[in-house]
């Protein structure tokens, strides 16, 4: 935010405060917005930030790397609503989730829920508005071009284990899975307007929902709907309900409006109703990431282009890329482990590059022999853009690259530069005994090289940076007995240079001098 | 550092000053020791900090999800020498290699090694000493209990396509692959004492170790060796050198101690000679990581036991865990993706529990046959601990978890909370329009509800967060249209309760509004 608008934000609130009233929650709210560091994990340079509250982050085209998974540093962010207070994450293993239209309603916590079979399932999490941005009737809302997309490996238990654990279905007329989030609900607006809750068919509700609580292998991030959010696995993101405090099988869908008219696939023009398809599963799409995304100029020569390519609940069975808009087709290599049918695949493909513009298109096939087509379907929204035209990569390849990109890092190891000199500090600490005050003197002057040269020892004035330090260290008389005697790691054995009496009085020095 | 330290070392810094040569650069090491933070990533809840220069750092075993990769946030360092400085990550691509000991010797940058055919292997890292703070003989050197291990997808080119590029070995009788780091070596000692070099043979070499420059699909963190390392898939820490400034095709081993005499699997009191095996494949191992590590009490009752298990070069066959000490075993299950023979695996096993204090062990078998033995091999430097009894996971198993582990997170879609109230201030900007003006009545007063229960707009005095922040948003007045016409996301059409004329007053409103 610019201090412009910092300025006029609170000016409003002063002249706010007289005339209307502003709750403490909204001026808390509103002097985050103001404030607002990325949510923990995000590096902010690999992301277009659309809106901060809600949080709508697109990664990068050049951000998103090779691996099949994406870091968490990279991985996109969409939320509906703003992000829960920090708080909900500071006790995770007490969270509750409410469980309903089973033989024996009840609540379950999180601690609970990991004596459950715990399952881990590699998924592609994509906003249904991921390619918006290439649709020409321009419809309203965040401006997704590629990035609105990410893989991760999640941990949980299976939606079924769940719903067995609480004695199954209550009635064979359920057809839904529904999963409702716990974001905040504002005053003055119908609840069914705002709230995120989701419903799925019960069928891939018990065959692949889990509810998860780990991505890649670290707690589930507060942004991405930790403690605990839903994972329908090949499933548009929507349906992935966040921060979860209810699951149930329903009769009917939700009645929410992100359920009922939101996210439904029709013509331009139209409101969105529930005849119209929900935005459930997606479809094969592929794209590539670089070399050159974003404006990188990129040497003429040889190169790889790398990008993704993905199906839900399909997997991908080949990808292809072409330099002339479709006309022809090279196919690309699958690279890197296969994840499964929900995640995606990585693929490169070798090419000589000419300097000038150029502009490349993938298409993937799915393992059910669906291939992407040449344009998406126009729809209102702008959702589920798939159309291997749109998402080609334009890249510049030049003669030579600018002289910021061919720059020498400095090669660290190329100047030898003097990392410590060993003190020769003329007074000691009072405070040593008689046969520390000893080892002090070898310690700086009676082994070669002396012991400053490696290590940083305050009281000896030294500062070497090779071996640990000895301040941090605070190593026992015995442990240092042994190093010395020994070597450890780089270090050399000092026990040919040293009599018994000698490493005793260094080790003594070293040790009482680090027990401060 | 304690305020004590610090005082110390900057007293005999200051008699340093007068009395021996302390180079700037000493000064400048000295004063990061003093008040570093954690690498770029790293959660410092994560791990136990050994050494902070070089950074020692071992994974907590609550901090180990079930994923089989570790992620940056937990993933274990163990630095041999200070981390180079950050400025040679400012230019990745820049980043250059020294090739000899093939037909043509030259270099290589980072962005050249980009053009060959790209490559994912995933690999644990293990640093060698892994587990050393189980052997009786109390070996020196960082007391790693199991955390010096991580999984991660590495991405990068065979080094075998690196060599081919120029023009293949030299000669037939090179029988090594030697790599040498680019950290700053100091004055006043024998490089070869301190300089990471390594070399492994060229079997080896030439059919499995990469350059790597990502990790887990970012770039490779500086503090584990970016912008480009060696990966010796399956072989332990030492061999995978980082900073990769040269690797050459070598008749000898290195001559670097690091290679000669230490890291020599040799009897306890024994110096490291060449004849000793080095530290290359890792033997099969597993350990537990839960639940109830680190002390965290467990509830009495059903439990999932999950860990990790690995073998260089050879993956999992299966695992098994007793609760007996060994008497008795029953097999875990295998869960999640298959990375390959050179990542780990987890398991599970679901158990009922007793309260009281238990002591659960596993044990691996991978698929050449090989299974962990009850012991390690005593060995001078604590090298290669692959026992399974001195890895069990010791766990309180309680009646009742305390109150501050079972308090219900403050559900936060409990409390209906008003998250913004519609301001009525009663001056406005004075640069609007007249046409803006009307607007910003209509913005604040004549739709239902208020624009400002959803949305932030300063020139309003509204902060409210359900929809996108406007101020950062900036929307033209065709977006603005078009979002009140149809409505966009959760947000409700109002093109029924506004005139043509009042939805174009109030885009222009916005759009004037936000423009500054």
């Amino acid at each position: 935010m610019s201090s412009f608008s910092r300025r006029s934000l609170l000016k409003a609130f002063a002249i706010g405060g007289a005339t209307a009233a502003v709750s403490p929650l909204a001026r808390f709210a509103s002097a985050q917005a103001m404030e607002r560091a990325m949510p923990t994990g995000k590096l902010a340079s690999n992301f277009h930030i659309h809106n901060d509250m809600p949080w709508a982050l697109e990664a990068r085209r050049s951000a998103l790397g090779l691996a099949p998974i994406t870091p968490q540093s990279a991985f996109f962010v969409r939320n509906n609503l703003p992000t829960p207070d920090e708080s909900i994450i500071a006790n995770r293993d007490a969270w509750s989730i409410e469980v309903a239209g089973v033989a024996n309603t009840g609540r379950i916590t999180l601690a609970e829920l990991k004596t459950l079979p715990v399952r881990m399932e590699a998924a592609v999490l994509q906003c249904s508005g991921n390619g918006r941005a290439y649709f020409p009737h321009e419809p309203s809302g965040s401006q997704w071009a590629t990035g609105a997309a990410g893989c991760a490996i999640w941990t949980g238990v299976r939606v079924s284990d769940v719903i067995e654990h609480f004695g199954g279905a209550a009635a064979d007329e359920l057809a839904f899975l529904t999963a409702t989030g716990s974001e905040e609900l504002p005053d003055g607006v119908d609840p069914s307007q705002v709230v995120v809750e989701r419903s799925v068919p019960k069928a891939k509700g018990l065959q692949d929902c889990m509810l998860v609580w780990e991505m890649n292998g670290a707690p589930l991030p507060l942004v991405h709907g930790g403690p605990v959010r839903m994972l329908v696995p090949g499933y548009f993101g929507v349906n992935n309900v966040k921060w979860v405090k209810r699951i149930a099988l329903t009769e009917e869908e939700s009645g929410a409006s992100i359920q009922v008219s939101s996210y439904r696939f029709r013509d331009i023009g139209e409101s969105g109703r529930p005849e119209h398809p929900s935005m459930y599963r997606m479809p094969v799409k592929s794209w590539l990431n670089g070399p050159g995304a974003d404006d990188m100029p990129v040497l003429k020569g040889q190169a790889t282009l790398y990008g993704v390519a993905f199906s839900g609940e399909r997997g991908i069975d080949k990808v292809e890329v072409s330099v002339d808009e479709g006309q022809n087709w090279q196919e690309a290599e699958l690279i890197g482990p296969d994840l499964g049918p929900n995640a995606w695949r990585s693929f490169i493909l070798p090419m000589e590059l000419s300097a000038g513009r150029h502009r490349f298109v993938s298409r993937a096939t799915d393992i059910s022999g669906d291939t992407q087509s040449r344009d998406a379907i126009p729809n209102h929204r702008g959702y589920g853009h798939n159309g291997w035209y749109d998402h080609g990569l334009e890249i510049n390849v030049v003669d030579q690259l600018p002289a910021s990109m061919t720059a020498n890092a400095t090669a660290a190891g190329s100047t030898p530069t003097p990392a410590a000199a060993a003190g020769t500090a003329a007074s000691s600490s009072s405070s040593l005994s008689a046969e520390a005050t000893a080892g002090r003197d070898i310690f700086l002057t009676q082994v070669q090289p002396g012991c400053g040269v490696c290590h940083t020892l305050a009281d000896a004035g030294t500062a070497g940076a090779i071996g640990p330090n000895l301040d941090t260290l605070k190593p026992s008389v015995d442990q240092v007995m042994r190093a010395v005697r020994q070597g450890v790691g780089a270090m050399p054995a000092f026990g040919a240079q040293l009599s018994e009496t000698e490493m005793r009085a260094l080790s003594v020095y070293v040790a009482e001098a680090t027990s401060g």
